[in-house]
């Protein structure tokens, strides 16, 4: 949904900006660092964020969470269940989260101890690319099961992210999609960019996905 | 991405519904009707599109297409290898057609002998809903492999449907999703909607749909 801004002095990503860089300055005070998971809806961020801070966990790191969906709370009580603290974000019409809802959604949160904050947008592969949220890293997560023509489709925000998840690769031998094709177009639209092939049911590249994220 | 709106007097959803006013009558003048499937990325909107058309075709009907995309002509290009005359839509960083983009892609397409035009919207379960491109019937898709929580993180798109597909539904086996909490929570978000249960590839449901679209 498009925001009728009525007031032509405030660039409103602008002044996303200014707070996506004070979420960052107070993360840092506590030690934290946030790990923004953009992607596609249904490609399995909840699934790699709950696995994520199982293994973040087992290296002595405390991790904590904030979902946003459009509706619903399905997601947080997913990482409730695995064991993460999380905070729930509904954006009504809203297609991204913003670096306002993440100040909120920290206000909620014990930051004490914790090392990693994942923040899960909503499912999109257009709008939170915009939307700086004051994550150190910026993680965009597809699955191979939506067709090996989505990073052609969106290249901006595989462009625009540190890194890019192809998850679901279990199912590739049911699928008519090409995972060569995928990491081709990923590495021309983002030639510095990491790629990790994973499966959350498997287990497959989360080790790797977990140093990336520990990497300094 | 959010439009920027410097004049207040102007509602661009209130200009938009002018326009696709406009789209709709425009349409029926030439004996056509405008068909919108709305869906997530990945869903399988435009394999959907080219076995309708087939169908549609086979019961004497002429079909063209407008696709649109933030980037690329992949799903233009498949649609016309499946012999739909189709019009691409690039929106850069706009996550939704609006009546506009449709009206100038009408003009791309010879109406005569159309009588049903396929527009396929960026894939999106949140922004596209709000948007009406002046079809006669609004249609959104979604995949099992997505998970079976998208009715409840987006009633909204469901709620302002006219029909729902499951589709996919040939990977149902390898998937950890529920179609009876699917087929619930729709009728729950939409009475009197219906749903059908689609496989692209093996050709589930795709009869009923055809009927669905030529239904009065």
């Amino acid at each position: 949904m498009h925001k009728v801004v009525i007031n032509p002095d405030i660039d409103p990503l602008e002044e996303n900006r200014h707070q996506a860089e004070a979420n960052r300055a107070r993360l840092r005070e506590h030690g934290a660092m946030a790990v923004d998971i953009l992607g596609s809806i249904g490609s399995g961020k909840t699934a790699l964020v709950a696995l994520l801070g199982e293994r973040l966990r087992a290296r002595g790191k405390g991790v904590v969470a904030i979902v946003g969906d459009v509706a619903g709370d399905d997601d947080c009580r997913r990482l409730v269940e695995a064991g993460i603290p999380t905070a729930n974000v509904n954006t009504g019409k809203e297609c991204h989260l913003d670096a306002h809802y993440v100040e909120h959604a920290l206000d909620e949160l014990d930051l004490e101890g914790a090392d990693v904050v994942f923040i899960e947008n909503v499912g999109n592969l257009v709008c939170p690319a915009d939307f700086a949220l004051g994550a150190e890293k910026r993680i965009v997560v597809i699955s191979i099961t939506e067709g090996d023509d989505m990073v052609r489709k969106h290249p901006m925000i595989f462009a625009e992210t540190d890194a890019a998840v192809l998850n679901k690769i279990d199912l590739a031998p049911f699928m008519d999609a090409s995972v060569d094709r995928i990491l081709s177009d990923y590495s021309k639209v983002n030639p510095h960019g990491r790629i990790f092939v994973t499966s959350a049911r498997r287990g497959d590249g989360l080790d790797d996905l977990t140093d990336f994220i520990l990497d300094e």
